[in-house]
């Protein structure tokens, strides 16, 4: 219900509605000013034909170097989610399961069922703090396993796993070899250290991208770190699909790169602002919640809630969330993206606050 | 070998070689100004976010106008590719065949060769002045055929079909329920007039772009018009893969249509004079080739060539073709794209006419 709930949202925008967008992870803030302006001198420069699949070879390389990997080990594609759907598509689409802790971002399970690939959903909960218990992992993974999907930290928890329990996870999937997809797109704007999948065992799949990390959502920019075999596989796919990321966003993309430890600080800053001021609101309300270790979520549970009927209602109202069951069997929850102005943010929070004691 | 002789040219002008690329569509013309200035100012206006998988419902209005059609029967794409991808993806991922005349666009036979979907080829040749012989496309028909594909103007001949012959295949496809998926990136300027699928029933799939008809390749942007089952299965695959086309490239794409006469109308002019000049050169070398009625294309044959080998070899010399059999069963053939400027050009198509004597 995600999506829906987004078009909607867009709908009733088109409408002039004044709609409070907290049900996706679309910051309010604009994408920086020199990411703009090399956007624009690469299109006024004619960087506006076909280019390779694989992506530029210099963004490829400058990624290269902070991954610690060479160039041809790096693929771009349109977003961090297109670097999902065709790993999954080609490592998938001759049969296996794949084996994805919950809450997860939506995406994944509505990749794997457009695939007619069966998801193993090993659940956590509030309770235990987000972290998986290995031993109900474990138990998950059969023969036909061929893939692990982390995110972390979490969308839509903001959780960080706990060291030792990733450890573990690489423990298992190494041992089985199965490979490991790790979704990093929070990372590098978390507000607590985490440890790449690259850290562990180069054989894994690394998925990030630019949206979050520079605000650049709407540019549809992020890349994939894997062995030689996958990337040449993707790029391949690339080449009959969409051909290649315009190279003029590459270019906005490599300018980022350069500026990334200004930019990576100032986001982090804003979010742990916003994040605090949500943890108060939503203490005072009386919701259950963790508090994010990450931006961009906060998803709270109030006891015996229908969050679709909730995030139906307060659309009406001009705020949209996402109910707690687009991200697996939490019914109970809904998700926060702190992604608004302060004001608007903070108007908004109290007004889901208010409908849920209506 | 299409895209390999892509990827070694892309190669080769990285290592700072001069290579005129014939090799793809990819016009030397800059993107028209106007086009640039209004992606420009929407970069800076903040049109940078996240939207919605089916497209801007302006832009969507706007080629709804132009199709006489609502704008619910369209969706847009990264380019009419991955409408063609999409498209065969929904349709054809539960089995069945496709039956497409030959020559044809290299990604139909990668696309199909991808999802192992069965692609049953209808070969035509220069002897016939490329058109297809109706007895021989019904006979390839069978009751698992899900989908004809036709490119009308053609890539890589750049011949468009006889008027009877379309008036046959839709005959044949509304007798037997078969969607035809036409690709109609080509047919706003060509050279001579051509009618749309559209204009026969609406039941069958339109797949265009801006790529061709506004120089704006490397935007990646292009269109599917179909009933309104396939754009939603289409959107919502949007949603999960790549999330939408970047919101300043549809206004791009917008302004683009604003000035459509005009634009088209200039490059269609550019186009008929490099092919006059392309079909003299090719003529005075004794080449076998059907005159263009349309833009980018020349398709020629030398009895006896090995294509393959002719356009690596030719890439060592600094210019870049298609081998024919990037385009189906046709070693003696390859493809020139009439896309570098005119001095470049001529220079080349001596080069070629030269290395096909020694």
């Amino acid at each position: 219900m995600l999506y829906e709930i987004n078009e909607k949202a867009i709908q009733l925008q088109n409408q002039g509605k004044k709609i409070t967008k907290l049900n996706i992870g679309d910051p309010d803030l604009a994408t920086p000013n020199e990411i703009v302006e090399a956007a624009c001198k690469a299109i006024k420069d004619g960087r506006t034909k076909y280019s390779s699949g694989f992506g530029e070879q210099i963004l490829r390389s400058e990624l290269g170097k902070i991954h610690g990997v060479p160039a041809d080990n790096i693929v771009i594609t349109p977003g961090s989610k297109w670097g999902i759907f065709s790993t999954m598509y080609l490592l998938l689409k001759d049969g296996g399961n794949v084996v994805i802790p919950t809450p997860y971002w939506t995406a994944y399970g509505l990749i794997a069922k457009t695939l007619g690939v069966e998801a193993r959903l090993c659940k956590t909960d509030l309770a235990s703090n987000w972290q998986v218990d290995l031993e109900a992992f474990e138990e998950l993974i059969d023969d036909d396993t061929r893939m692990i999907i982390l995110n972390n930290p979490c969308n839509p928890t903001s959780k960080v796993m706990d060291q030792k329990i990733v450890d573990g996870i690489v423990k298992i999937a190494a041992d089985r070899k199965i490979l490991i997809l790790s979704d990093e797109v929070y990372s590098k704007i978390s507000f607590v250290k985490t440890k790449s999948i690259l850290d562990y065992d180069s054989s894994n799949i690394l998925v990030t991208g630019f949206s979050k990390m520079f605000t650049m959502t709407g540019w549809r920019i992020g890349y994939v770190v894997a062995n030689r075999e996958l990337i040449t596989k993707i790029g391949k796919l690339n080449q009959i699909t969409f051909s290649n990321v315009p190279v003029f966003i590459q270019d906005a993309a490599l300018k980022a790169l350069e500026i990334r430890n200004k930019l990576t600080s100032e986001i982090r800053d804003i979010y742990l602002n916003r994040a605090k001021m949500a943890s108060e609101i939503l203490s005072d309300a009386k919701l259950e919640f963790s508090n994010p270790d990450a931006p961009f979520y906060v998803f709270p549970r109030r006891e015996g809630l229908d969050s679709e009927k909730f995030a139906m209602n307060i659309l009406d109202k001009g705020v949209a969330v996402a109910p707690g069951t687009a991200f697996g069997d939490y019914r109970e929850h809904f998700r926060i993206s702190l992604t608004a102005p302060e004001v608007d943010l903070k108007a908004a929070l109290f007004k889901i606050c208010e409908a849920l004691d209506e």
